[in-house]
């Protein structure tokens, strides 16, 4: 049975100090280490394995699943990191404190912008100190520089479909470490949930969310590791 | 111009217990977390950086490369693992203190074993604690259960052709975090070093060794990247 943990990356820098992150790459607090650090002895001890892993470009992400992989003792997986997995780009608002946001546009304004599905935020400007369009690890691809969810989904899913399906559809064991919006896209397509109900399903930081799947990749069950016996 | 960073692991547990480690997964001591570590971020203060990194499928030598990636800022890199970058296979020699081993077989035998160009030790033996034929990750491989230097070099520099000198040749900067031998193997190729010379040759731990190269791959200059001012 083709089995698919998604695992959002431990606490970030940026998580704790409650700033929109995006594509900015903001490391893992200690917290955020031991947060993977558990996650890696979770599935050991639960008797999870993998064949192969997937991960995003950024940092956060790609420690969580080296920390995750030490402790399962599982280093020497494969291990392929692509854009497409990145968190969703948040445009203007990367970098700003949530609370310094709502003072000064409106709750309501932010709750649009974070929470519709299709809205993105206004473009980072170019300049910004957050911005990563020259970052080397981006040459060459299509940078964006602000997302909706839709937009965020629009390169997540086919990565998924191009990439983790075959190696699901072939057997294997697959581990995907990213962030809040890319697993967002995953489970709305793997779970069928529709648009309005997306932008409120939270994923929590560090928690392997386990999918069962039949071999055409249906759902036979989705759950929280840590809320099985 | 093409360049080549040759880095062997940082410090080992039996690195530190004097045992011959071979395939057997030891992991890093803190001491060779800290020559990881330290390697990255001399690395980084002389301006060397990297399109893509090879290591092998073993503990030591992948913590090492992470680690690196890590104080580089450079987790996002592709990294390709692979057994032909393993460390030489000790054979019956595995898990031994070589001061007990030498009591055993005196000093010249563990010498000629351990320094022959061509001479393995005796094979490990079947059901050995230290025996990694039924270690999932090599499942499907031709894993020795013995190796001379020679052997190991007569699969480490093949990998090097086929995978490591291609993307030189095609201009990329390359980091290899391997072993004693396996780095062994591939200075004996570019260095163009005797059987009988390449035995002597010490690799230390967490010294990243610089390949400057031509376009066809000969050697322009090579040093130890520490001893540069």
């Amino acid at each position: 049975m083709p089995t698919l943990v998604l695992l959002r990356h431990g606490q970030s820098q940026w998580n704790l100090e409650n700033r929109f992150t995006g594509w900015w790459d903001v490391d893992l607090t200690d917290l955020g280490v031991e947060e993977a650090r558990a996650a890696g002895r979770l599935l050991t001890t639960r008797g999870l394995d993998f064949d192969c892993c997937f991960t995003s470009l950024q940092s956060r992400a790609i420690r969580t699943l080296n920390l995750v992989l030490e402790e399962m003792g599982r280093l020497w997986l494969p291990v392929t990191k692509d854009w497409r997995l990145n968190e969703r780009h948040y445009g203007g608002l990367t970098g700003l404190n949530k609370q310094e946001m709502i003072d000064k546009v409106g709750a309501e304004q932010v709750k649009i912008w974070r929470r519709s599905f299709d809205i993105p935020p206004p473009p980072l400007e170019s300049g910004s100190q957050f911005d990563v369009a020259q970052d080397r690890r981006y040459a060459g691809l299509p940078v964006p520089n602000t997302e909706s969810l839709k937009d965020t989904i629009a390169r997540a899913l086919p990565y998924f479909q191009a990439e983790i399906a075959p190696a699901l559809k072939a057997g294997k064991r697959v581990i995907v470490a990213a962030h809040g919006n890319s697993l967002r896209a995953l489970e709305k397509h793997l779970s069928n949930i529709g648009d309005d109900e997306i932008v409120g399903l939270e994923i929590p930081t560090g928690q392997p969310i386990v999918y069962e799947l039949g071999d055409d990749l249906s759902v036979k069950d989705r759950y929280y590791l840590s809320e099985r016996a």
